[in-house]
């Protein structure tokens, strides 16, 4: 009975993942064979997440992500709480500079991007928000491997390192020495196949824990210098304002219960 | 058997609006109270939500929407990708006006915000993104009551038309006469407050139905017809990009693949 519960809620989730991940919408017969299970139990599930508005089906029959799971999701501490809150930082970095501003954070050994403003000059720039990406082969994911748990870095550095095709191979040696330079200088900057220069600076909560890091994409021909102090006032200015009262949890909270 | 899988994934998303509701995180004995569920059945499709990271338990023990959730609504057609086209041209319009400028879709007989920039000088401003308002009370829910299917405009404009503290009372006879306006005239302006005026124009499909409204809130002592030209040309400039190639649908759909 337990069981038999567990697994259709884990069925759902399991759909709802699959609809996601397929983006441009499933019928019914994709999620039934993509999920590997029986049309009828698919059928059923996805009616009631239908029902509920989870999922929405478009005029061609296809099924998509639903207004009614984005709803629930504008109430997402981590990653739209600090939204909130860093959005008219990093908006006012982006009037000034015209440069790809990006905010993410570290769910576990991965980047997740929560929000960014593109320049018109960097359209190349290929971070989805919403998705997960590698910590070491990023400015802004080494910045959040830096100052991640000991024993999450220890698995990172002794993992298998993959790379983008565009990028140089990375030793556990050369990327432990990236790692301490970053602690040591407050920032990391790294090449985007030869053409721009990622710089990223970690956001401190109140805890003096890094809870995001925020990076500005530069062409790779521009002084990264002036900018640099620019992400770094600006990361200031996302830390007090997340810190404003009892720290961040609270402001979070706050900000949430008072609608974001 | 089918009554009761359906029900767990029922209690599950009721589980779900339930914390959402709540904005600031509950605990397991709150979300069993509120929900009305027995403290065990809560707790075993709380776990499951929070393994899965549709939940996600902060230090005081209380639930909050968790990551995942967000990261499954990130594809969210009808919102994140009107969004994606909407978000540079709302950018300009911002960054050239300084008045706060929203974005919103009709979900049934009611307003969902998708996108706002928020103005410094009137930050009095209330609305939420993914929150769900009347149609009749503003000007960006008049927009699209205008143009919603006559069944929904008659059910709307014959139900209790209740308003803010702040609004005047509206009566359907006056109702009847400002939809007409507004669909003659393309815009809505309406009194906020006595403060502020809200200037909303409708963004068109490719179909030639209007999918979503965009709004100005200026100060009532501006004037508003140079700022209503601007926010004509920018929902011509939203519509245009989102029916660049095949349409809409096919648009956003390749946006979805693409990576919005």
């Amino acid at each position: 009975m337990g069981n038999d519960r567990r697994s259709v809620l884990g069925r759902a989730l399991l759909i709802l993942g699959t609809v996601k991940d397929a983006g441009g919408g499933l019928l019914l017969s994709d999620i039934s064979r993509r999920c590997g299970l029986p049309l009828t139990t698919t059928h059923r599930i996805v009616s009631d997440l239908a029902g509920w508005g989870a999922l929405e089906r478009d005029g061609a029959g296809r099924y998509q992500i639903g207004l009614r799971l984005w709803e629930l999701a504008s109430v997402t501490p981590r990653s739209v709480g600090l939204r909130r809150v860093a959005f008219p930082f990093m908006q006012d970095l982006f009037e000034t500079t015209h440069r790809g501003v990006h905010l993410a954070i570290r769910e576990k050994d991965q980047v997740v991007f929560v929000e960014r403003f593109l320049s018109p000059e960097t359209a190349t720039d290929r971070t989805q928000v919403g998705a997960r990406y590698e910590l070491h082969a990023t400015a802004i994911g080494l910045v959040l491997l830096a100052h991640a748990p000991f024993e999450l870095q220890e698995e990172v550095l002794t993992g298998p390192l993959a790379v983008p095709s565009w990028h140089p191979p990375v030793t556990e040696r050369e990327l432990r020495a990236t790692l301490a330079h970053i602690r040591r200088s407050g920032h990391a900057v790294t090449p985007i196949r030869d053409e721009y220069l990622g710089v990223a600076a970690p956001v401190y909560g109140t805890a003096g824990t890094v809870i995001a890091a925020l990076s500005l994409i530069l062409p790779i021909s521009e002084q990264y210098g002036p900018r640099l102090a620019h992400l770094q006032a600006t990361v200031r200015g996302i830390a007090r304002a997340l810190g404003g009262g009892a720290g961040l949890a609270a402001g979070l909270a706050a900000g949430l219960a008072a609608g974001f």
